[in-house]
């Protein structure tokens, strides 16, 4: 009946809508799109174990049985006063609350959170954290079906209390509730950071401000700042107001802000490690202040990206004497111990082409370029340590010489933590945690600052410190930052946090799905952003089609797409298809479980979902190319056209199988080219399914 | 073939899943959700006629053939300077343009945007505009093959052209284009404005920013920013700084801040006109200064809403040497040289019951509280005059006396408006303009400040400065603000700027469903936030049935929220379903032109479309209760339920129409008491529709 009635609509507005093609085309396609509807990652996902949502995963967890039942009348208690730390996460704890139930609570929670007859949330801690590496974090929380009871030897171990319960709201037809258990709870590593790239792209307050909420979320607790480099300089100076002035295309953050957001980070358990990155990734200082650069000016502003060559001449003492007075009164701006100083990627062409350079370095027996940047740096900390900070720099930084009170960061692998950490220094692993190459979740879940073969012994284990997801931003912006830092940082904080034995994959991605849809409660538009970025290329409400491709498609891997053909630069559009998906497609994840289960189980039931999903897939070509006339999509015509042609190759391998029949080897070797074909990125996309349509193919050979 | 397809797949499905009976339940649906994926309302949109998707529309266009076709190498060019309004107006502009088509414009534009050989759009104006009323805001755009020219008598005439040509870029299959033609445009009203009331619910300051860039694009040009009220004080004052500090839950401005946000928005070519609304709605405070009030303290941050009773004192003369400090520093802080004192809904209970007063009162000859009301803004005036400013109320302040230099808003009426314009004052209309309401966008575009009928004189009718919508916020957020202002607020700022001729509703609403889309290259979320919501209600990414419901639902009107059972404070969720619903259901809209369509044509063929739509929701309830067991939901039962008997109603009458049956009058009575059943507000909504299914039974009678 369904389908006479849908053939009748054709005819009749095939007639009425002669001079549209579009919308016949459409209407051929309705039947098949029925499929659609019924999505097949629903079905998947009933497949799923149901357990906690929490990440990170507690030490230790007890579940005791029963349910505390949440009502109106649900009040906390502590001792916190109004505009105390915890006082105002109370306060945001309940509004979360509230904002998820949609329940009107009865306490003006704002104006007192003192212990009464009616409280039911006692929340307890013995004194107020510093936020400082090792500082207490711990935190007790135990649900009985009367009350609930969150105790921490420090506010901050309160912080992190709060959103475990809040991990843990459950419901069920009769209401919202907390089920009953015991978690004790502390973190593995002290530093589980994040580093946001403000320079490349600039981010404003309200980017930083969301992405430190999602960040306490997940219980990271330090932002690493990155405030300049080539592209910009971001920091309201008063003392050298022309380094903003002149550096920043007038995007930069007052002190105000800075202040401000500051306040914020504390407020939520979080330290702020500013960088400066000097003395390369600096042509920005020097648009206002070419005579600290070792090649003359004049310089502007650098749109481009990459290893570039202006860098700060460390052979005249006038540079020293700029930074001693920028870096005094940046170090009274940020009151973090820490302070980060890059060190990274130096090209010493200026230097060598420097002859007043070169003859510094004669004069005082420096060898070297390294050697150079060494002596350098050996400057830098004195002027530090005469404004108690601490230095942070990368990888590079270490050179003989260099004094042992110095925090590296380690960006090129594992191996070169490990020899820092030997030779005393402490330690922070980025390698591996870079979420700007678009790799997947596991991925960076599976890299561990302290690998189980780790070469280190206890003691030198203790020098590492823990580990920072790096958003770099040459290819994010405002709009798509979010996306691109969750949920997969969501899985690199329970790596910093949880025990390393937590390790499981299929847990960790159940788990991470709950979150994905959680962060959004933090004001973070990682998901929101998506249909907005597919309206906008379309021009259109309509955007079916494109969701469906963007489902399963990824931006290419690694730096690969500065060399597709377009010449990236900080003003080139964020805006296109690649910049609208996800960094990892979930739905191929799902689908490649799928194919997996099937290959080893042979179940005709998986094969008959692994065959709606093919057909969906298929069919969403036509589908797109009769809806989307926009010039701004033309680009992904091939992709969603290979879509269909690998879909096609899967489901004629997927109908083999259940047949039980042989593939002609003729046709397996064309299908694999089909796939060969595939690889080639389209538009800087690249398929997530390529691999599970290849293990069809490769199950129908044996 | 996909019929059997289908059933296939439900056998083995439903034999996988029998302890999940919501699969199951599912998939017996997936037959006839077929429907959904072919939305209705993409067949309606394609009947409309095709035309420049301008709004506010303008003044005179002539299009003359042809197209200025898009590239890579298009370059703007003027004499604007970086830092000049023009030249980051400039830098705006093509920031979105890269944005919406994708393009990598050759140009720096953030560099220079001198004129060179390559300049292909041109930019010209003579002087500097003010940022007052009456300033000249004209500008003329030329589009040729070859060149675009845009010439105005000051920047801000300027600004308003750069939105224009936005508005107007086109695509093919070649690419993006502007069309050629010639636009003359001017305002019609010199004072468009909206008013985002902060206190009620704190508007952080992205709110106002991205919400200052929406109103750029539709060339409005007052922010009127209602920044105290019983609900919170949220301005920081230096001089009395207990007033942020104890009126403002933490909830406040810096005056940096609102630097900030004064200079993005002269940017912008907006004023801001602050009101401090006094001597009622004060209850905030008097936190800090019940010494004020006119009644003993202590008094606390008000939660409730409505007329409340603290006020000002009036007969004491500390409260006017306050007042004289707080106004200086805030006259000082706010460059407009006007300033709203608000002076509306005063309770004279206050002023009655306090001895001091009427002794004051009687002592001073003032008749009654109205007269003290007028003596106090006598003072005011007074206050004002001596910084400067001119003084803008609510239509209450009019009392005999008053002197004629004020602005009187009017909110109660255009009566109140016409006496005051007729007695000599300068008058902006609110009334016709509260978005707070949820009333249609046709409701507030219709409303005129200068209606057809109008029995004002032209000389009185120069008095008449403009409007301005109202966004008031007892139940409004940060998160729902947008999707209350946007996109009716668009409707409203056509009413102000365009000639008041442009009234054809079907041909606003149409231009309004493409400008709702561009609106969110602004950053307000007015769309993209409906989605995250009804998932945070869900609990889950599934949310295609609530979505289908939520089109046709709308939050009810008036203020009759308030009177639903729940007493809402500052503090209650506006996370529920009847949140995350638009104020005008644009879907019903369609739906509704569909069926009057039908009504007179009698045409098969829409009748086909109309018994689509109401399958649709018929089949979406069973879809809904299967699929979501949020108890977040629940409350929307009835309203699904609701939902699919009011659209069974309509298929019936349908039928009947088709068939040129008659209608049994049993029969039909049964059928309107189901539309009286379904017009019981649920969950604070209404369905859409009604009045659509009404017209089904209606014609069916005849």
């Amino acid at each position: 009946m369904l389908f006479s009635k849908n053939s009748h609509h054709e005819k009749f507005l095939a007639g009425h809508y002669t001079r549209q093609p579009g919308i016949r085309l459409q209407l051929l396609l309705l039947v098949i799109v029925a499929f659609f509807y019924f999505h097949p990652a629903a079905a998947a996902e009933e497949l799923s174990s149901i357990g906690l949502n929490l990440m990170p995963w507690p030490v230790k967890d007890e579940i005791s049985g029963g349910q505390f039942r949440l009502t109106e009348n649900f009040y906390l208690g502590g001792e916190a006063k109004p505009g105390h730390r915890v006082f105002k996460a109370g306060a945001r704890f309940m509004s979360r609350l509230f904002g998820r139930t949609g329940l009107l609570f009865e306490q003006d929670y704002l104006a007192a959170q003192e212990i009464n007859d009616r409280t039911k949330f006692f929340y307890h801690f013995d004194q107020p954290g510093q936020l400082l590496p090792g500082e207490d974090e711990s935190y007790r929380l135990e649900i009985y079906p009367e009350k609930i009871e969150l105790t921490a030897r420090t506010d901050l171990g309160l912080l992190r209390g709060f959103e475990t319960l809040l991990q843990l709201l459950s419901s069920d037809q009769q209401g919202y509730f907390f089920p009953c258990l015991r978690i004790e709870d502390f973190p593995r590593f002290t530093w589980r950071g994040l580093l946001i790239d403000s320079s490349r792209h600039f981010m404003p307050v309200d980017v930083i401000k969301r992405n430190l909420l999602a960040m306490s979320a997940v219980k990271l607790n330090v932002l690493h700042w990155h405030l300049s480099d080539d592209q910009g300089f971001r920091v309201e100076s008063k003392v050298f107001p022309r380094l903003h002035q002149l550096g920043s295309d007038g995007w930069y953050y007052s002190q105000e802000e800075i202040k401000d957001i500051i306040q914020l980070a504390s407020e939520l358990g979080i330290r702020i490690v500013p960088e400066f990155d000097l003395p390369g990734h600096s042509t920005s200082w020097f648009v206002a202040y070419p005579e600290y650069a070792s090649a003359p000016g004049p310089y502007q502003i650098e749109r481009k990206f990459g290893v570039l060559l202006p860098v700060f001449n460390p052979a005249q003492e006038k540079t020293y004497k700029f930074l001693d007075r920028f870096l005094k009164e940046m170090t009274a701006l940020f009151p973090d111990p820490y302070f980060h100083l890059g060190g990274d990627e130096v090209d010493p062409k200026q230097w060598k082409e420097n002859p007043e350079i070169q003859k510094f370095m004669k004069k005082n027996n420096i060898p070297d370029e390294p050697a150079l940047q060494a002596y350098f740096n050996r400057r830098l900390l004195k002027i530090l340590g005469k404004y108690q900070k601490k230095m942070v720099g990368w990888d590079e930084i270490y050179q003989p010489g260099l004094p042992q009170d110095v925090v590296i960061q380690s960006w090129r692998g594992q191996q070169a933590l490990v020899e820092a950490v030997r030779k005393g220094y402490q330690c922070l692993l980025s390698n591996g945690y870079y979420i700007d190459l678009m790799g997947s979740a596991e991925k960076h879940y599976l890299n561990d600052p302290i690998p189980p073969d780790s070469p280190l012994t206890d003691q030198e284990k203790k020098l590492v410190l823990g580990g920072e997801a790096t958003m770099w931003a040459e290819l994010v912006s405002p709009e798509t930052v979010d996306s691109r830092i969750w949920p997969r940082t969501a899985a690199i904080a329970e790596r910093l946090w949880s025990p390393a034995e937590i390790r499981d994959v299929n847990e960790m991605y159940r788990r991470l799905k709950v979150i994905n849809l959680r962060l959004e409660e933090n004001g973070v538009n990682h998901l929101k952003n998506q249909p907005m970025m597919l309206r906008r290329l379309a021009q259109s409400e309509q955007i079916k089609s494109l969701e469906v491709l963007a489902a399963v498609s990824e931006p290419i891997k690694g730096y690969s797409r500065h060399s597709q053909g377009k010449l990236y630069s900080s003003l080139s559009p964020l805006t296109r298809f690649v910049d609208a998906c996800y960094s990892e497609s979930f739905e191929a994840r799902d689908f490649k479980r799928l194919v997996e289960n099937f290959i080893r189980s042979r179940d005709l039931r998986q094969a008959k979902i692994i065959e709606t999903w093919l057909e969906l897939w298929q069919v969403n070509h036509q589908k797109l190319v009769s809806a989307e006339s926009s010039p701004a999509i033309k680009e992904i015509i091939p992709l969603s056209e290979m879509l269909r042609t690998v879909s096609q190759a899967g489901l004629e391998a997927l109908h083999l199988i259940m047949n039980g029949k042989q593939a002609d080897q003729s046709w397996l070797q064309a299908k694999y080219k089909v796939l060969e074909e595939a690889r080639k990125p389209v538009a800087e996309c690249q398929l997530a399914i390529l691999p599970d349509i290849e293990l069809l193919l490769g199950s129908l050979k044996k």
